[in-house]
């Protein structure tokens, strides 16, 4: 018979704010840490790091915190040797800082890749056919009234531009391989053992696609990389899938294009300011909206609180990270 | 300069019934054959055919008719050489009346074969990743006040099976192996050259998999094939998709069991008793509604108009039919 530890002799692990989830989550967590709970306490939250976070070594956070792991809080957590972020992205992390405090970080590597390329091809297919337009002129009752709903547009042989060709980018490739599509990419740097067709930069993957797929992380360079032109160099059919995270595309932007007809369509996991969206969105017939879905499926939420665990667990034997984050 | 033939001069094509979006399909047309369109007469059908049909070699049918090419309409039709059915189904055509009467047969054959695999896959992935309800959940402003909505299933590397690995079922596997899918199939026989596994009937494959896709043709033996037996095999997280024929499925079994929570999920592009939708299935959230529309696409509707042109006219310059369709 197992011996239950109490909560007091178990490696601390400090959760900055409770994940959507995060009861259902902690439940699935085996019986191996004390997590600390700012959530619950009456004190503020910098204070409760001071009174009782100092010993902390560890961290986990996820996306939807809004809690920038930032100076502020480092400050308050001298003894933080790892940051477990339960999220693919790293944009919510002050990663100079962090670096700056020696603090590591792990993170969910390459666990979402296939939930994710699953899902912007299933976006690019609903926005080119029509699919969730056609669910709703159905449930609407229209379909004995009004006859055919509006033509889609085929996706098998489409030229299509992959932006950001990482991990998820080449699975998203891998499987429009299988529809017959023809691939291009923009990523920083040309990939040597690649056959699809690189360029440079979005524009001219835009102007030489029929419909892009942004795959590629949130930074400097990438906030509101697709403007206007971009759109406009896609066209007047062009279509595009957003993976990656809302503020790479420039909102106000894309949604005058969609009014004005500057492009066909677009299929949204992220946005600039979820879970608020424009409302303008919501009258759009060519438009699919999805809440930040792409990462969760029953299997990855899975397999994302065994590998928390397991990089915790390798923090407290001093053995190396699993997924560890380089900059 | 081209000279314009009087249309009186052209070879006749009977047009049964108005294809929903006739008058655009028959302005893409060349100005090649003479449309007799008996939907524009106060004559009774049979009445406007014994007057104006008797020498029309052609008859060009839509499934959407409504009106079988059966007995009654060919007795009418003394001169019918041939039939060209733009769909790549043929049940709404008499076929051993049709051999009797010695008329041929042209149809879309594999013209949309592609449309329909992608078709599939997009609301495979809609069902298990919950697309369009996402779509619904975000339009109805739920995000925000609601928090994460359910969580979707996994796609890759799902067993599925394939009902009927004709052209579009290889097409659907094609595009799953993309995905890493482990695939198997149902057909009247094994296929030699194929990988996959083979289950000789639907029970089985249902038994031994976590999602179907149905992309046989409608038959004595395929309506209702279907049943509560196989739907219970495929068990309570398990999904179908049909692109086949809507009367493939027991529509009333199928509601049953998705109320009660015995299967995960449907995504269906046909209907027993299409455009006519049984009302409960609006209710329902893991339910994927598609007004046939797998076929339908810009790029599709002009290849078969195109289609249907070589057919005619091979019929007309006594040339071979460009897609026979052979029983």
């Amino acid at each position: 018979m197992a011996v239950e530890i109490p909560a007091d002799e178990l490696p601390q692990v400090l959760v900055l704010a409770p994940p959507a989830d995060f009861s259902s989550l902690e439940s699935q967590f085996p019986n191996r840490f004390h997590f600390l709970k700012p959530w619950f306490s009456k004190l503020p939250l910098l204070q409760f790091l001071t009174s009782y976070a100092q010993s902390a070594p560890a961290l986990l956070v996820s996306p939807g915190d809004r809690l920038a792991v930032s100076s502020n809080i480092l400050d308050c957590l001298p003894s933080l040797k790892l940051v477990v972020t339960i999220s693919a992205g790293v944009d919510h992390l002050d990663l100079p800082e962090l670096r700056r405090c020696g603090v590591a970080i792990a993170y969910a590597g390459n666990l979402f890749s296939e939930d994710v390329a699953d899902m912007a091809v299933g976006l690019l297919i609903d926005v080119l056919r029509k699919v969730s337009a056609g669910d709703r002129f159905v449930r609407k009752g229209l379909w004995p009234t009004k006859g055919n709903p509006p033509l889609g547009l085929k996706l098998s042989g489409k030229r299509i531009g992959i932006v950001g060709l990482g991990k998820i980018g080449s699975e998203v490739a891998k499987r429009l391989e299988g529809f017959g599509c023809k691939l291009s990419y923009n990523s920083r740097t040309k990939k040597p053992i690649v056959s699809y067709s690189y360029y440079s930069n979005v524009y001219e993957l835009a102007t030489n696609c029929e419909a892009i797929i942004i795959c590629c992380g949130l930074t400097k360079e990438t906030r509101h990389m697709i403007n206007r032109e971009v759109m406009l160099a896609l066209g007047k059919d062009g279509v595009m899938v957003n993976v990656g995270r809302g503020a790479i595309i420039d909102e106000k932007e894309m949604i005058q294009c969609l009014i004005e007809g500057e492009i066909g369509g677009v299929g949204l996991d992220v946005f600039e300011n979820e879970p608020e969206i424009p409302e303008q969105l919501f009258t759009l017939d060519n438009v699919v909206l999805s809440p930040h879905v792409a990462v969760t499926t029953k299997e990855s939420m899975e397999g994302l609180v065994k590998l928390a665990t397991d990089n915790l667990e390798a923090l407290f034997a001093n053995k190396p990270l699993v997924s560890p984050f380089v900059d």
